[in-house]
């Protein structure tokens, strides 16, 4: 079996893929499946999200589809016309019950993606998914394990590297991979930069978070394998503009 | 003053560039040089390079501008019509005095391209002239200092990544910088990935020229601060197509 991990989404996966994004995208993804959401809608711009949920009738007046709500940011901030921001502890505190979350952040659900182009299984991880999240890719994957870090606006970002580095060391220890360059500094890069809230709260993105006064979700993204919720690509229903996830 | 390293070629750079493809493009740069020859003109396409040693006349005969050497590959091996693969060791069997080096490679040719759209001085960084490409840049930047991974086929490529931390390792001897994520990573990869030997050897890339029987040239590339010469960028003379570097 390859281990294959991305520092940037690049394309080309065939097999299994991990997106991960663990500030915030992935983390939140997590949150809202465990909060009740009966799926996550991940859409490829606001635009689109925002279309899925506000529904123009033949009067031409705007309803709102009370099936979806919408969760997003720019540049770590909410959104104009979204419901929430993308806040894995806003998210903890509320109830999705019989809801759907319509997603589209900075660079996460860019990078499901692209890893939904190609890829035969997607699956969104993060650290608190991390456990379960390596053992159902494993269980899924005949030929290859891509993880793909989404990365900060097209640059590497620590916490994403992190974040596989620990995926890898999971998948290691559950059997035999043949491991490439970005494994090996993933790996390195995990043993070696101290633990997860350290990375994390010293990453560009998470000292950007931690001035937006996000500093609550830094520290909930750092916590390890607290949660067995794996959001996975279910291409069963079609959602026009949008990929959809479920937690089983 | 910024310390920026990119895993990958990114662009958006303002000041001073170290580009560094160690796996070989820069490494045969600094060899070329050493050498003898008057500068490096680094095309953006094989096409582009043969354009300029071969000239058609009015009565549509080619002819050959002596002056002008081709070096170059695509996955390791020579390129039809080049005079040279893109081997440090067998450019440094040779005397190219008074001639100019035409290069065009997979990945370190473009990155230059990439580096040379904004950046003010752009500098061919690899591990055999890592001290002087380090005191080179730290004495030409006013605000930032970007180390750009050049990678292969658009991944990131483990050797590069551990040249930037070297370099990076040299410029904090020499300075206060505040770093990114990208330097965070590469220092960690060079502090924790034994000696540039085993780093270089065990590589995506290095295995691969390895299998091509071109180890020497790793062995060659992975010698640390052999040479004091740094292929810069010089715009003063106006090469149609290329960019022109000289060790001065």
């Amino acid at each position: 079996m390859k281990l294959r991990v991305d520092l940037l989404p690049h394309g080309g996966y065939l097999d299994t893929v991990l997106v991960v994004d663990i500030l915030r995208a992935t983390t939140t993804a997590v949150a809202y499946l465990e909060r009740g959401a009966a799926a996550l809608l991940l859409t490829s711009s606001p635009e689109a999200a925002l279309a899925l949920r506000d529904v123009t009738g033949p009067d031409g007046e705007m309803t709102r589809n009370e099936r979806y709500l919408l969760g997003g940011e720019r540049g770590g901030l909410p959104m104009p016309g979204f419901d929430f921001g993308n806040s894995p502890v806003e998210a903890s505190g509320q109830n999705f019950t019989g809801r759907e979350v319509v997603m589209n952040t900075t660079n996460g659900t860019g990078a499901a993606h692209v890893a939904a182009q190609s890829g035969k299984h997607v699956l969104l991880a993060s650290l608190v998914n991390a456990h379960a999240a390596a053992r159902r890719a494993r269980a899924m994957a005949v030929e290859e394990i891509a993880i793909v870090c989404s990365g900060t606006d097209e640059r590497v970002s620590l916490e994403d590297v992190y974040a596989a580095g620990v995926l890898a060391e999971y998948l290691l220890a559950m059997g035999e991979f043949t491991v490439d360059d970005g494994a090996r500094i993933a790996l390195t890069i995990r043993r070696n930069l101290g633990n997860p809230l350290e990375a994390l709260s010293s990453s560009g993105h998470g000292v950007h978070l931690e001035r937006l006064g996000l500093g609550a979700d830094v520290r909930w993204a750092a916590r390890i394998s607290e949660s067995t919720v794996v959001p996975t690509l279910d291409r069963s229903v079609d959602v026009p503009g949008a990929l959809r996830f479920t937690g089983s």
